[in-house]
């Protein structure tokens, strides 16, 4: 056994107490909207088999998936069967010889393969949300970790609008309860594909999807060059630079691209499904962000980024429509939405804004003095009742000194203490102090068990 | 891409809404059992070095952690990294080369870890509680999974036995919330210390506990036989065929013991220790099974184990006392007792027994029926303002038949049913029928928002 410190690997990080009950208290918020709005909670392994996750996210995602050895490899007892095994490898025969499974990367495409297992019992459209840890050999950095929660909620099985609506309303109750102000933008993946048509034809979409998400990293002139650099010409980069430099309210950045992309039926149709998401009555504000392109490929309508207003950070949420959950296990025509709350950049934010509410706190309420076996024994009878009543409270585990009790109480963080010694012993009262005020009081048995705190 | 049917890993599986929300009854009622005795939520992370795991589970279980692939390894791309670290495997130089992480095995050696790093910094005794998946290569079989959750309590830096008739209380409180019949069956480590001692010496204590462990898949002619196989005397055989069979009352099985076990000063303290907890004051009921054994090494004070008595099931939780948790961790003196919840199988004895409340499943009170644009705008508005009161409810997301959309109803178990047609709509007023009792009323929107379901 190694007698070193021990670490934790790269990447990782512990939850302590306090820090788990804020985490719980976001968890606890998206949930409670979620379920507000029919989405149902689901959960999916951590591991997933290998050809489920390989060739879902680029060559440079399948890189950061964390495999799992195959049982048995590397062991000194049996390097027959580690020999056998790295010999195949290595022929490039059969790389499932080294590893069958590994640790998921994201929640969407365990989803996709949970409907695409159960699609003939599940009721459509089905609206789940999932919580859970998602791993990426990323290299570690501020804010970047290897094991990190998403946050998502899809809908699956339908193509109205009203979802949309929805999940723009379940981000606007979700960071309004959070006590976040945020900003909703929202775009139209059909309104990049039209510009795409406009500026010589839809198989420039990608490139130009890539170099607009990159505007706020390399600013426009970084962007007409990437444009440059990928074949555009001068008149098609000028029309991508009208169409990024559109500004006002909503509707006249819409009118005005309505002129821009006049020639392009998706275009219309993409300005069209805006028009109804923005102006659906009980629709939250939004604010039209045509530069707004998210990184992912399969969106290919509405799309969400959430930006918070009173804090410098990244995107705090994001999320779109998609044509094809499950066309890639064999289950075509299976369209949704969804998005995904950035659970860890919000922790960032209500600490940084100091958001999160005193009560997120919510541990042992009482501390009862330990002052001597008898009169710990009586002390134990109340603090049952007490926890009887709800109440969380504590009994100092052993007989010490006043001080020693108290500094574990203030270490705690438990904000009242009480004083059971042989003299509140045989008069069956207690001495209790609020440790905020200093106050002190002497009650009964009975005030102590009924008196609020 | 893989175009086949996908599969899960071997061992794993999907929580479904329904599951997940059983599931999160059991453990939301545990930690609030836990937070009532001030014990403190933390988290760790799936993955731990390597060598933090290995060692600590015994050959055994050293064979079935999952460990994880050292990154950019089994890639046909870079094959010469892979050949390299597979030639220092088999060289038997470093095995580290392949893989330097694990995934958890259980959740003690993980706290350990933790406290073994922040010792310095945590108040003691400290108390936490850990709900989280661990993972073991075992062969799956029924109930048995490669990912389950561990569900413990632990409280360390006391060897106060206040801590053992409280966690003891912790396991009462809990199964009475959940509906759950248990015995509370309680021994003491140092009692089998004091029989092996009397039996011929210390050094057969970890054999005799092995064996007795066994007693009830071996009964007590299989025990016996494993003893004389041990090397165990035919009087020592018979002498824990004696302890085996005392019989009684709590009272009348220690009384008993005392004569047995007389001339070991470790078992008077184990039977004074067991005495003292039995006995405190508020102490739920346990019984004395001397017969308990529990199979890890390290207990070293009184142990437990939870019976279902309603459901034929093995035990649904266990623990004990230990006296060194980090030692392994290059920090001692630092001992500890905690408690375990089987939440695989509580789930079991719930479902078989029907104990989960009606309302676990809180999804959607009510759903709109979609019966135009105009009626479907007009519901939206109705059913924001029933979610701004904390009410679940849905809108059928797209025109539909009314049988189609009354099915939705019943697959999803939404209780209540609203209508709103152009009817209603020109009367400002809906039809709510209750699909329980299929009682239908007419109600204007401020009656629908007002009304108690």
């Amino acid at each position: 056994m190694s007698k070193n410190k021990p670490t934790l690997p790269q990447g990782t990080r512990d939850f302590d107490p306090s820090t788990v009950r804020k985490r719980r208290y976001i968890f606890d918020t998206l949930r409670e909207v979620f379920e507000l709005y029919g989405y149902q909670p689901l959960e999916t392994p951590a591991m997933e088999n290998l050809d489920t996750l390989m060739g879902k996210y680029g060559e440079e995602g399948d890189k950061l998936i964390f495999k799992i050895l195959n049982n048995g490899l590397g062991d000194p007892k049996n390097i027959e069967k580690s020999k056998t095994a790295f010999e195949r490898v290595l022929e490039g025969k059969n790389d499932t010889d080294l590893t069958e499974r590994a640790l998921r990367y994201d929640l969407t495409i365990p989803f996709a393969r949970f409907v695409a297992m159960n699609h003939n019992t599940l009721t459509f459209p089905f609206r789940r949300y999932q919580m859970q840890p998602v791993w990426r050999a990323d290299r570690p950095q501020k804010g970047r970790y290897r094991e990190f929660y998403q946050c998502d909620a899809d809908v699956v099985g339908s193509y109205s609008l009203i979802n949309e609506v929805e999940l723009a309303s379940i981000y606007y109750t979700a960071f309004k309860k959070l006590g976040i102000n945020v900003e909703i933008r929202i775009n139209n993946r059909k309104i990049l594909a039209a510009l795409a048509e406009v500026c010589g034809g839809a198989d420039k979409l990608t490139g130009i999807t890539v170099a607009i998400d990159k505007l706020d990293k390399i600013g426009l002139a970084g962007v007409t060059q990437e444009l440059a650099q990928r074949g555009l010409s001068d008149i098609q980069v000028t029309t991508i630079e009208k169409y990024l430099g559109l500004a006002g309210s909503n509707e006249e950045k819409l009118d005005a691209l309505k002129a821009l992309i006049a020639t392009s039926a998706t275009g219309a149709t993409g300005i069209a499904e805006l028009e109804t998401i923005l102006n659906y009555p009980g629709s939250p504000v939004m604010t039209v962000d045509l530069t707004l392109a998210r990184g992912l490929n399969y969106y290919t309508g509405a799309i969400f980024e959430i930006k918070a207003l009173d804090y410098q950070i990244g995107s705090i949420g994001g999320g779109g429509r998609y044509d094809d959950l499950t066309g890639t296990f064999g289950v075509p025509g299976i369209p949704g939405v969804g998005i995904s709350f950035g659970v860890d950049r919000i922790y960032d934010v209500m600490e940084g804004l100091n958001l999160f509410p005193a009560d997120v706190h919510t541990g042992a309420r009482i501390l009862f003095f330990n002052l001597g076996e008898a009169e710990a024994k009586a002390a134990f009878g109340l603090l049952q009742q007490l926890r009887a009543k709800g109440i969380a409270a504590e009994l100092y585990h052993e007989t010490a000194k006043f001080d020693k009790q108290f500094k574990y109480a203030e270490k705690k963080g438990i904000p009242y203490i009480v004083i059971l010694g042989s003299e509140e012993l045989a008069t069956s009262t207690v001495k209790r102090k609020d440790l905020t005020t200093g106050r002190q009081e002497t009650l009964t048995f009975e005030q102590l068990l009924t008196s609020l705190l």
